[in-house]
């Protein structure tokens, strides 16, 4: 018999919860299991033994549930395993008798998952390690995307084109800046490319992946504004400039600039203020902010299937005697869309990012159609929640 | 036979054209209508003869469009009846002998809507002229609520019950400071007090009904946040000091309208920044901006089924010879919630302010329940969007 636990990792996905779903449901139907922990609060559960028992609690709501319902940590492992850190994570394995662990979470959370499964190796105790992947940045390696994406992807989709029509209310001129998520890959700012299954082109799309040169941005602006009179602008938070540093490196709080103006917020922010005082036209910016990796109601159902699927993978590779390795998924097939899901060394993906293909940037600001291809089967499918008085209700 | 002529005004809601809807719907019902227009960009429609008309548009997926479909502007008019504006009004009239005025908009509105009534009867004119409310401030006086406040409240209620989730992910302390609209009033930013029936609290709430003593607030994130390590702070865009100033009068790059109303937003940075300086705990700041009045996947049902009401009155009390009124909504019971739709003359609600009631704020930063039974009934119910591809089809 089996005793697994179960941890997330790094930042919550609207669809993270799914594949802890997955893992549960996968490991009871298996009838080779005798107990189901979550640690709380990533690796420290585990080192606490603060653990949550799933063997029969009804998880029908966690599915749809948003962050991470184990709670998450940032804890960044040692790589010399006489850390304490292991001898605690040891200590707790050998008393629970835990024979299987899985670890949900992005490139970060995948070096602390190869790093237990070595050190399990190192002194040759016997655990399955397994990583299922998740992220909203979908910049994990060797996946054809990562669960969280979609659901992120399509809540700024949404908005934006909800913002277009708001934005066009008055007949007057407006430069808006939206901000999405995304600080080294440009998949969430990509995403508007979409908009375009609905009629709207988003004029100027900014990814991390081009160096960001703001005096072309102002004369882009510019040369639209003089035609249109409307200008809509997505860009990533992760924006760097041609030395290669964050646009805004001091995001937050810090005091004020030269003009002793304070600095409020955001890249979006700091940005118009740039257009605002080159080109003295109105602007707006506006940072979509945590809603796009927690708001339920725009989950794809796609993603949340997937990310399903992923947990219940990885509870097979793990009762199949496989450690050391994370899900993937391939797509075999985009029309009818399809997808396989295998197993690839952790050391291959830990800590690496997949960026968006350079192929895809069309003119350093715009978005080749292949992009559409891409996300367009994504994004497919609303997710039910359970509500009362039209508010969720979500897993306690 | 009735020409009528109807113009949306001042900031959209998410069912304004809910209301523009209504009057459609009830003037071909009518069978008293020969021509019915859309002006479009407010009164600038009038004066340009920029007209849509609907006679025979399919209008279904009007009602679930997001924006003002006929465009909108926040012009200012003049007291003088001698001014150019009322004689291109007049001319556009009688060239399309047009009988019936609607305007849908709020307070502003509402003054500009007086004011073409009073010009009309100056000179005896015979035009029914009715003002149909919305404004997703609730800030309309003589009104239980007005059309477009529900829908905003729920977007930020759904917003926030997200938003909680997800800064509970981590076993670390954090301040969340989430910023809704209300630029005099504190409906919006109250609204979060409905947390409660998914049994979260909110820790405090500042509304612009009550002077912001900044010192104070300093002190009760602290006290919290030594308590509980988390705090949850909604505050209003319009919050002022002890001197009746904004907090923050000076956003970037702000602009205001002819009424002299600043577009307000980034106080929640602003607030941040001074927590994080003052407690040097680690904060976040939320603005949650258009997407409040224009996020259509949020919207109340109810609210929306009102809102095309409003606009069925409108049409009745015109084609029955008022004029110089505005639609009024009575609570006449709560459990079950029904409402009475009447009339007010127009200058008793012009320009005017209608505040979150002061003996609904508790020690100045908590929400007494009564505005639960008040809130609740009017968010119940979710709208149906037509979709392709997950994304919705709106009218074009």
């Amino acid at each position: 018999m089996h005793n697994i636990i179960i941890a997330q990792s790094g930042g919550p996905t609207s669809v993270i919860n799914g594949s802890l779903y997955g893992i549960i449901k996968a490991a009871r139907k298996s009838n080779q299991c005798d107990k189901i922990f979550g640690s709380r609060f990533g690796i420290n559960g585990i080192i606490k033994e603060d653990f949550i028992d799933f063997k029969d609690l009804d998880i029908e709501l966690l599915k749809n549930t948003p962050s991470a319902y184990l709670g998450s940590a940032r804890t960044k492992l040692s790589d010399d395993f006489q850390d304490e850190l292991y001898q605690k994570v040891l200590y707790t394995f050998k008393k629970h008798q835990i024979t299987d662990l899985f670890f949900i979470g992005g490139n970060d959370s995948m070096d602390s998952c190869m790093k237990l499964d070595k050190f399990f190796k190192s002194i040759n105790y016997p655990v399955n390690v397994i990583g299922v992947p998740k992220t909203i940045d979908n910049d994990l390696c060797f996946m054809d995307h990562t669960p969280g994406y979609a659901s992120a992807a399509k809540f700024i989709i949404k908005s934006l084109i909800d913002i277009y029509y708001d934005t066009h209310v008055y007949d007057v001129g407006r430069v808006t800046i939206v901000e999405a998520m995304g600080r080294d890959a440009g998949w969430l700012a990509a995403a508007p490319k979409l908009l375009e299954l609905v009629g709207i082109k988003v004029d100027l799309i900014y990814l991390p992946e081009v160096k960001f040169n703001q005096d072309k941005f102002i004369q882009d602006v510019e040369r639209i504004y003089k035609q249109n009179k409307k200008v809509l602008v997505v860009i990533s938070e992760g924006l760097r400039d041609l030395n290669d540093n964050y646009v805004l490196n001091s995001r937050l709080f810090n005091t004020s600039d030269d003009f002793g103006n304070l600095q409020l917020g955001g890249l979006s922010f700091y940005l118009a203020e740039i257009i605002n005082k080159n080109l003295n036209v109105p602007v707006r910016a506006i940072e979509l902010n945590l809603l796009q990796r927690c708001f339920m109601d725009e989950a794809s159902l796609t993603d949340l299937k997937e990310a399903i699927k992923c947990g219940e993978k990885a509870l097979k590779l793990a009762f199949n005697g496989n450690s050391g390795f994370m899900v993937t998924m391939e797509r075999i097939s985009n029309d009818p869309y399809k997808i396989k899901y295998g197993k690839i060394k952790l050391n291959k993906v830990s800590s690496k990012i997949k960026y968006f293909p350079k192929e895809w940037i069309i003119n350093d600001n715009q978005i080749s159609d292949e992009f559409i291809t891409y996300l367009k089967p994504l994004i497919q499918g609303d997710i039910k929640i359970k509500k009362e008085n039209s508010l969720p209700i979500y897993q306690k």
